[in-house]
């Protein structure tokens, strides 16, 4: 039996019009982007074409679009290059980011004479904006301060405020980061209007490959490169351009963009379907961050009441061939409290299983899903 | 007209049965490898014969090899990641290495204090034994030395004597890092019996996939992550893994090694070829490393004496629809003369070309580029 893939918030299928360009590419076109010869400009203009893909989605300067590896990488550019190049003596960060930021934190901590002020977070996930214009006004003082807040958490799917954010950050004069993974094709985002300082990205989340992400720098807050070497993206990260990625990177945002009406629209129907049939049969379930001022279209965080069926429901959903996650995928496998839940204050006597949808998923997969969990339950 | 394509130490072509395999998996695995369901483990699986295969072909343990985005990420990190966890004290590097050696020891000295020493190198570009093992014992008074040369040039073709500078630095007590991008595959590496601390190496060299290299770290000398954040590679390198690349970087190496005889031969066989017609048509140009005591089987980095045709060797050769690298590939662009040409003393006024191949390379092809060159020099 196929697998029931409930999990497209940990890493999702490549869209199939984007695996036929990647192979079609893979077979055609290799020149190194930075040889000045024919196949080298080939695959040059095939990244630049992407860059500003990109860049016009954003509506931002071509200029203001790198690509990098994964938006892990580009969150460790951005935090850890931000304190030593833009002088940063304050992060402002929250409990509930990816662990892609919070250990790129503890790991300045070690090495970085820094202060780092970690925002209360309610039950929903959702941080308190009071608090956040408070912390960069007492902190400014000591010097430059970055907020590193996520668009979209991607455990309990709460989205926080983007525009009011950075409302508040450029008011109090602090810079801002977003690492916007969730969130990115499936929410309108304009840089014009929302001016933040660096926003980071991965290509697999919307239905592009594994291994290519990009950020967005600000003109006006440059930081210098963390993989340093060879001139590629305009000096300021090194290596041989991923082509693949990139080039397949923008042509999967461009068509998620493009159909991201359909796409969400089709996202909340399951969602929301799926929510309506588990509470009818788990009436004393939870949706985490349900209360949230603004949530995902595809993420369900479901706490079950604790039982010995209940710690079994992972173990049961695998063999019933349906994919999900326990805590996120980053952590899964450590026994531990997801740290998310904890920072939410979650019963450590519930368990906790995140469902994940995609524009493909179907109410027959849903069902199944439902079915499945009555019967393990 | 197909482009004639000797650049191939820039970056080469996927082998059509790695295109293959890439775009099968693509197809059909996505699930992350992180994630403890069943597609979560299939992708496990994958990454974990990669190891497996790579492990094996140098002589390691599983354990000592990492994925990572490319040479440059790895090298970036062995050579920072030194300085902060193992307390390196003293670099001993040589000015011919490539850009993301020499410019992550820059970014180093920069930020910590740290000395770096650089080997004299010989107008073939060879390194004098003597003065690294003197360099080394003037220097561990000072603390833990780290030596990093590279296996092969990627410019100019000469290749150091991995195995003796690995008898000196182990007597020495320095940590050696080597940069063997342009050897792995190629010449046979046995880390059992050759020691060393660290090797990086790079897919697109032996035509995996671009956006995908590996490291070995020998697990006496363990540096933390450079990019924090999910405990992928075992804590060692953050970030979603690159499944589709990781697991075709393993199948082109193996490849590589199991038709190692047959392709070096036939690279030696086509580089002889282009040398013999070209000294014989241009009986005054300059073989760069000729005199080394080792070469590279796929490099000939040829010095034409200078005119002003000459000046115009790589317009006219792009026109003709040969590409071929002036200078590295990632100095190009760059109007200075290459690092490396600076480094071996070449004469300011003769002009470089670097000619390199595959082993679908053809004699035809090279019959073709002679021809070319006769009709532009």
């Amino acid at each position: 039996m196929k697998s029931i893939y409930l999990d497209h918030a940990s890493t999702t299928y490549i869209s199939p019009e984007i695996v036929d360009y990647i192979c079609e590419l893979m077979s055609t076109q290799y020149g190194n982007p930075s040889s000045i010869h024919a196949m080298g400009r080939q695959s040059r203009a095939l990244i630049e074409k992407a860059r500003k893909i990109i860049a016009k989605i954003l509506n931002v300067s071509v200029g203001e679009i790198y690509f990098t590896s994964s938006a892990t990488e580009a969150n460790n550019m951005i935090l850890k290059r931000s304190v030593i190049d833009l002088g940063v003596k304050t992060i402002i960060s929250s409990p509930t980011e990816h662990h892609c930021v919070l250990h790129s934190i503890d790991k300045i901590v070690k090495e970085h004479d820094i202060n780092v002020r970690y925002l209360d977070v309610d039950t929903n996930g959702d941080i308190d904006l009071d608090q956040l214009r408070e912390l960069i006004d007492q902190n400014k003082i000591n010097g430059q301060v970055l907020v590193s807040l996520m668009h979209g958490n991607n455990e309990i799917g709460n989205v926080h405020p983007l525009e009011q954010i950075s409302e508040i950050c450029t008011k109090g004069g602090a810079l801002f980061h977003c690492d916007a993974v969730q969130t990115i094709g499936k929410l309108h985002i304009d840089l014009q209007t929302t001016k933040l300082n660096f926003l980071s990205a991965t290509a697999h989340k919307f239905h592009g490959p594994k291994g290519v992400g990009f950020f967005y720098m600000n003109n006006e807050s440059i930081l210098s490169s963390y993989i340093d070497g060879g001139a590629q993206e305009r000096n300021i990260r090194a290596g041989t351009e991923n082509l693949y990625g990139i080039a397949s990177l923008a042509m999967a945002l461009q068509n998620y963009c493009t159909e991201r009406a359909s796409r969400v629209s089709h996202l909340l129907d399951i969602r929301n379907y799926f929510e309506e049939q588990i509470r009818q049969h788990f009436p004393d379930i939870v949706i985490n961050s349900q209360g949230a001022k603004n949530r995902l279209p595809h993420i369900s965080s479901i706490s079950f009441v604790a039982s010995e069926k209940a710690e079994m429901i992972m173990f049961n959903l695998d063999i019933n061939n349906i994919c999900a996650s326990s805590g996120s995928a980053c952590s899964a496998g450590i026994e531990e409290d997801s740290h998310v839940l904890t920072a939410i204050k979650h019963p450590k006597n519930r368990k906790t299983i995140r469902f994940s949808f995609a524009p493909t998923t179907t109410k027959e997969e849903i069902d199944y899903a439902i079915e499945t969990l009555i019967k393990i339950s």
